[in-house]
């Protein structure tokens, strides 16, 4: 096989984006390439000459096996947004002078939206100095929102332990013999998969949340007041799950109430949070029950002690297809899946121009939801079961989950 | 075997407070005890004529399986302190009049500090009418702060689950290329037993938190910020693991800096909360670095998803040796844990006079603390390291843990 591999991941992490580089890397030995390089930190950290051999840290197939189960992105991460190259061309510069030298005819990206974005405008500058080199993106968002695709690697993941969490969650709200409210604020600030996806703790020995919201409709305060009020009068304990971007009418978000409250994320940039204590809040204050928050947090896109099998196995199916399809020819692509069946579960990759990808958000269909916001159970069922069946276990040793690290 | 015996739990739940009940309902049946009782909602409910025949809702050995890997507490929990019989015998006289018409003989009570309270009552009573009933306690909390043993089931599941969160943790601040500093808020007011577990994240594939706080001793504000800044100088991402108990040198709480943020528990009771926030937010402010919070909240003692074989079997087994002592005719104990040898790890099981345990709190030691409240992980990962050890893998129906309930 002619031609180097350069693989990148980029954007939040997921449980199982390291299963996709895991598929990337196997697929491309396999089948000849003959160096795998890795960017550090993204197509930012290549621009400066961050890059690694992949082989010289996936040395064999335990390795191999141990990344696959390693959370957040191995090779580091980036978010960082390329200009057009009609307005400022030099990171492309930069970029194709560094793959000319490596040799590399195949570039795959590993992320979501941005990262998709990253791909359009790489294979456009490609296009316009004829250069022969394939740009594959790979999928991977726990939030579940990239457009042409049935579903992302690493939703299913996030949704098999949302769904466990807060099955736990219910458990302990059911103790005590008293009346009270359990608010659990999920990841989602637009789209809300993951926050739907709480309504997979119902089996015959669990309830599901009580009350689930999504942030695709506005919330009604008043509404949701007098359904807690009706609910902890039927049931005596009562658990709402909502997403942590639910807005008001007026397009403000809930938690935008609480003063104090605002952390900042990694970059700076204010983060959500607080939308749980808002309501626990509020429903003590109106209604007068006791009430708590609980926020599920980061674990949400890291826990890798509770993976699903069937994500994991996705994942991996997207990098190895993303490996085939460049050496077959394609680019300007990102590899999607497509649903034959859900009962039997059937699934094949497929491949969507990246322009009709990139910068898209794909949002839980209208009819799924009932007007307030809250989750039609259903339809929603049917289509996400699948996603988290399997449990793909870590490799523990003393007693703790070990992963795959560059040094 | 004359006379049956009364079970109940009291207290927050943990992951294998189960696994004690397990152990005392097979115990009691191998031994020939007729009917097994179950308080609903600890002693309060019994009083108020609320308890099940075990038998009833354990109908095989599949059952006992999943009742052992059902997080929080399967019959139910009270907060509930019995009045000193001298000044106000009420309860006594309900509660005795009801073991009388059951039959009972034996009671156990599966709990923390609050409920060995109830247990040295009980006791206590029980001898001024001369009763021939007997009382045993068995310990149960994640906080581990019960005196007497060496160390409480509960906390090695939480403590596991807590070294593998804050592990992918640690893994999701890693992937940016940026100076960063993330803070977890972990559980324990007075003792930072939980908090220290956080230490066993590390391994030959990752750090262990950067700094650890325990809340023995007070914090000094100045002292951490420039720890923080000398740690982000050198590594750029740094991670902090806090009790959400540490104390400002007046006695207030950090986390009472920070307005808005308190939430109260399912009783109404204030709760901590904030801590990570409260330092993210310093961190920001003073050192100008990035900096994030994250609260590990409640999943800390009802996550049945990572459960610890070792503490899953020791819990089991200090519910079994109640039952055996309390038919040898012991009374007035609780079951306690002796540790023979660390390496290989041996433990044996043992009692203590109630009026020796009861409302009395054990914390880390003060030689394992730095002046600042620092852990020193050497010794505390020697005492801890056996406690997380083996899994316990639940069992899962459509990718979720199943638990046993009371319908």
């Amino acid at each position: 096989m002619t031609g180097n591999l350069l693989v990148g991941q980029s954007g939040g992490p997921t449980s199982v984006i390291n299963a996709s580089l895991a598929g990337v890397y196997k697929t491309a030995k396999e089948l000849g390439i003959s160096t795998v390089y890795g960017m550090r930190f993204g197509i930012e950290g290549f621009i400066k000459g961050k890059y690694i051999d992949m082989s010289d840290v996936v040395k064999n197939d335990l390795d191999l096996e141990l990344l696959k189960r390693t959370p957040s992105s191995f090779l580091g991460s980036c978010r960082y947004k390329l200009a057009n190259h009609t307005d400022n061309a030099d990171d492309y510069e930069v970029i194709f002078k560094r793959l000319a030298e490596l040799d590399i005819k195949y570039v795959l990206y590993i992320g979501g939206n941005d990262s998709m974005d990253t791909i359009k405008k790489l294979s456009a500058y490609g296009s316009s100095i004829g250069s022969d080199i394939r740009f594959v993106g790979v999928p991977k968002t726990i939030d579940n929102d990239l457009a042409a695709t049935d579903h992302t690697p690493g939703f299913g993941s996030a949704a098999k332990y949302i769904a466990s969490s807060v099955k736990e969650i219910i458990r302990d709200s059911s103790v005590y013999d008293i009346k009270s409210v359990t608010v659990v604020e999920i990841m989602g600030r637009n789209a809300g998969w993951l926050t739907a996806a709480s309504a997979l703790s119902e089996s015959d020995n669990s309830k599901a949340p009580d009350l689930i919201y999504l942030p695709e409709k506005s919330f009604d305060r008043e509404r949701f007041l007098a359904r807690v009020d009706t609910l902890v009068k039927e049931r005596g304990n009562v658990i709402v799950a909502v997403s942590e971007g639910v807005k008001n009418p007026d397009g403000s978000y809930v938690c935008d109430g609480l003063a104090g409250t605002k952390g900042v994320d990694i970059f700076g940039h204010t983060m959500l949070g607080g939308t749980a204590l808002t309501l626990s809040g509020v429903i003590g204050s109106e209604l007068g029950y006791k009430s708590r928050g609980i926020v599920l947090s980061t674990l949400q896109r890291c826990a890798s002690h509770i993976m699903s099998a069937t994500d994991a196995a996705e994942a991996f199916a997207a990098g190895a297809s993303a490996v085939r399809r460049a050496i077959a020819g394609e680019s300007g692509i990102m590899i999607t899946f497509e649903r034959l069946s859900d009962t039997p579960y059937l699934m094949k990759t497929g491949a969507e121009d990246i322009n009709r990808i990139a910068n898209e958000e794909r949002l839980v269909p209208e009819d799924w939801i009932l007007p307030d916001g809250e989750l039609k159970t259903d339809e929603f069922k049917r289509y996400i079961a699948p996603l988290i069946e399997g449990e793909m276990y870590p490799i523990i040793a003393n007693g703790v989950p070990q992963h795959l690290v560059i040094d």
